[in-house]
């Protein structure tokens, strides 16, 4: 109750209220779940050159409505600095830029590391810096996430031996080759195996983030965000409406020469 | 069929072939539908401090895959330079911050026009260098679109006056007020009246952006988009799943004393 009064005397908008007042009904809802009480959690977002946008800011918008006083997300980079976005056959020089606050080396302990895919993922496998942070990192943190083609940077990393894991379905194969001994799930919206959750192609994401954020924070939190963003919440992992797709990335490939006629 | 080899000698990866494959495949079908040909059109989309991040970035991943050659997006604030998102009481100085690379004043002639919302909407109720720019850009623009509050904008720049529009629904009442004028649709995905297309909340800025796609560039193009994003895509504007909490956010904070019981 203190906690709301003092937001209240401090913003004077309708709009602002309205925001603060579910934010309040929330951070009551919580204390059940979340046990440690005042100190917020701390996810770290990987970007790199060439990160898919939605890959990204899908599960942003969802982590971000918990909250800062129970979740702070951290933009993270190899340098911190601007990076590149890309998508659609982009240049990096024209791409939209974020801003990484902080670099791998600097980044604080992390809660929750999430690594999204997009074009630049090809790169990033090769990335030993990122590798490695991942290697030491990952074991620090209660989950590490990955979204569409992050996946294989896990896999590369080594953080998926063994375990079940999905990925982007138009280039299921290439991305699964980086992890010879990952069982890979070819029909899932998002796989949890222990620690790791890996999600399917970009959009997969969203629907991952309220998974975790139900796991962390309450269902009836992750329901409200859903609702507050608009957002028909896939909420069945095993449920996959884009099987249909597996390897069409791939196919396109090898046909687009008979796809010119078309 | 020169374009798709030039690209091929240029990118020498299985992964981004793929990419391109796709690409290609979208750009033979689009000629039929976008008479343009080889010029692309523009797309500005207007960053604020507090913009919604997934009010940008669900539109922008569906739109960026369109491809540059066919659809240049820029990223356009008041002034140049980097621009808080906000969400989840975040305030700025912590909030992810995206680079708009153009100036309002500075901003190309505009094919397409959006607007996002966010809890900065409200101060940009008050800023008479965005609605003016508006005001002039709009009837310029093929479509002028916003995402959530950000209709509360167009309306509060009298492009609403006597159109058909909707915005975010939690707030719905509150936001309406800003277009007395204006026909509002308290059901809708989305609205479109002539030139001016408006979104419900946060996630209906994904439906929108394709539809707008489907009109430009052809509903396979959109179709392939949301397949490739792994998007599942609500392509019905009329059928609106929030409708239910239609003015929660103002209900929320009458009752929220009531709440903390819970």
């Amino acid at each position: 109750m203190k906690r709301v009064n003092g937001f209240r005397s401090v913003i004077l908008t309708l709009f602002a209220l309205a925001t603060l007042a579910a934010s309040a009904a929330t951070a009551q809802e919580t204390k059940a779940v979340k046990t440690e009480a005042e100190a917020p959690l701390h996810l770290g977002i990987v970007l790199y050159p060439g990160f898919e946008p939605l890959d990204v800011f899908g599960p942003l918008e969802m982590f971000m409505n918990v909250g800062s006083e129970r979740l702070r997300v951290h933009m993270i980079a190899e340098k911190a600095g601007l990076v590149p976005s890309s998508t659609g056959g982009y240049a990096s020089s024209i791409a939209p830029k974020v801003e990484a606050t902080v670099s791998l080396a600097d980044a604080p302990p992390l809660d929750i590391i999430m690594v999204p895919g997009g074009f630049g993922t090809l790169q990033q496998l090769q990335n030993q810096t990122l590798l490695a942070w991942l290697r030491e990192r990952a074991p620090q943190a209660r989950f590490t996430t990955s979204v569409c083609s992050g996946s294989a940077i896990l896999a590369k990393a080594g953080l998926l031996d063994g375990k079940k894991a999905t990925s982007n379905k138009q280039l299921f194969s290439y991305l699964a080759a980086n992890g010879p001994s990952t069982d890979w799930q070819k029909s899932a919206r998002w796989v949890e195996d222990g620690a790791i959750i890996t999600s399917s192609g970009v959009s997969a994401g969203m629907d991952m983030a309220l998974a975790v954020i139900a796991k962390l924070f309450g269902m009836e939190t992750a329901e409200q965000i859903a609702a507050a963003t608009e957002y028909a919440w896939h909420r069945d992992a095993d449920e996959d409406p884009f099987t249909q797709y597996l390897d069409h990335g791939l196919r396109g490939l090898s046909t687009s020469g008979d796809r010119q006629g078309q």
